[in-house]
């Protein structure tokens, strides 16, 4: 039998998750959860229907985990503790700082009512967070980098739209080859923020606009662009659909450190992703944890959960005999 | 209270996990055993004491796990079986064809005693078996490549130390550049034995031997040399000291996948390890498992375990609040 999924909120998300659904043969798409009409929502999965939010605990004896597609800003600190009571959910709540008050409230809701929850699914974090806890536990002594790039970054991309004059914008975060290269090299660089990643943005400019100060206001912008070297370039609406229209992303994390009785050896891990949908490949991470999440309860395990507290078997579809016998 | 460690074998495993203790505070090397006279084996921590293996199980209420140092090929498929009675133990069996038969046995021994093993702790198997895991069970459908090195094989080059003529040899592992950039950029290449992997082999020659029949002999000898392209370099022992005394490896472990309603997404996951020593990697991965082995027996949780089967929060010396404030 299938492992029955909600999906609720249909954004780039969502519609991952309804992707990554389809290549997992032992998950069904049983129903997705908007907020708008759901007459207007259109979705691929010819078996599954779409209903308003409103009724969805209605069916919780219908889904097995529900997946929380919301925004980390303001959806997810409300909608993960509550339909933790209801339903088995995973969420890619991604606010780092705010993780530990996050979980909390979700483990109290999960907890008292019987519920297993996942939060925090996706690259970073998840699987980034995964790379850097194993190298630390492998590594006490040594030092983390984590890169971003090259990729398109949401919400520098927002920010540059908010300027006055401008119609569109695509901003990517790049990392710079030298300081990656003098992290492999074990050379153990201090890196400041402007040594590590460099921005460069794609504007569309409304007719008449001033370019320049466009430019001067996205380069000085305090937080998103100040303490980088950022290159701005002005395009047309065409060629930003043609050339920009994707969401790739990626990064590394990368541990060095020493060995030996007096530290005499060196090593480095180094863990990297390059994707050509930075949601579809979040998407499909949370695909697997909500596999984990669906065996977690039915053994009894309940409250809440992140990508630290799973062993890695809970995630494939393979038994653990196969597993042995094939990939370890 | 330190987690008590024995080390049974004091061979270049042994002393790394001797090192890979020195790093971790919440460890204590408590006893070395061996099978040779202890009076000979002088080990480099002072508060612990070295003992004939025989004296072993006479301490086991002393040792809170055992870490099994010996080879894989005839010590291991009996070793652990046997102190798995007695201890929790940790190994790293690295049969990858016979993992299935050795933990069969190491299941039943632990789990009629209540103890907790963990076999095939290290690199490959261990890291790079957890990342295949985990790429898979993200991207179903793709597909897994492995690359090995640049690094000193020992089965290659204590097969060419015994060819007539050969006073030492060293044998290097060399992955192809093109095939590796091949992968990368998702081309997605059926790859020879010969397309991915060089050898280089580093010989001292008897004096008057035959070198241009040591050669043929290297290049030609089936399973170890014959499907790949090698490079056979004569040099002194004076050079074989200076430049080749370390035991360096590492390697790649690459998958690329696809996502989307149409498959129209290409994604590189990629996992790759430099290392100085091998050996004393290997150890530091056999060291944070140990700590594991002892929690999960603690919590009652017995019988033989893969890196599959482990949380990842069981590896790491901090509590699950620290790593969700600082590693997630």
């Amino acid at each position: 039998m299938s492992i029955r999924i909600g999906i609720l909120g249909y954004g780039n998300l969502g519609r991952g998750v309804e992707c990554a659904i389809k290549h997992n043969p032992d998950l069904e798409l049983k129903a997705v959860f908007t907020r708008r009409d759901p007459a207007s929502v259109k979705i691929l999965t010819e078996t599954a229907k779409v209903y308003h939010v409103d009724e969805a605990v209605k069916m919780k004896e219908d889904i097995d985990v529900m997946i929380l597609c919301g925004g980390s800003a303001t959806d997810l600190p409300v909608q993960t503790p509550e339909y933790a009571k209801y339903f088995n959910v995973v969420d890619s709540f991604d606010t780092h700082a705010k993780i530990p008050e996050h979980f909390a409230a979700v483990d109290k809701a999960a907890k008292e009512n019987g519920k297993t929850a996942l939060i925090s699914a996706g690259w970073d974090p998840g699987m980034f967070s995964l790379n850097r806890l194993y190298a630390n536990a492998i590594m006490p002594e040594g030092k983390d980098y984590t890169f971003w790039g090259k990729g398109v970054s949401q919400g520098h991309s927002d920010a540059v739209r908010r300027i006055k004059g401008v119609i569109d914008a695509r901003q990517y975060t790049i990392p710079v080859e030298k300081a990656l290269e003098a992290v492999r090299n074990g050379e153990n660089p201090e890196l400041t923020t402007r040594e590590k990643h460099t921005r460069e943005v794609f504007v569309v400019a409304a007719e008449g606009a001033d370019k320049a100060k466009i430019e001067n206001e996205i380069k000085t912008m305090p937080n998103y662009f100040d303490e980088y070297d950022t290159t701005v370039h002005f395009i047309t609406e065409e060629e930003m659909k043609k050339d920009h229209a994707g969401l790739p992303h990626g990064g590394f994390v990368i541990r060095t450190g020493k060995t030996g009785w007096n530290d005499e050896h060196n090593h480095v891990i180094e863990y990297s992703l390059k994707l050509d949908s930075n949601p579809e490949f979040t998407s499909s991470v949370i695909a697997a944890y909500a596999r984990a999440v669906y065996r977690l309860n039915k053994e009894g395990q309940t409250g809440c959960k992140t990508v630290f507290d799973i062993a890695p078997a809970y995630l494939s579809a393979q038994s653990p005999e196969e597993l042995r016998a094939h990939m370890l």
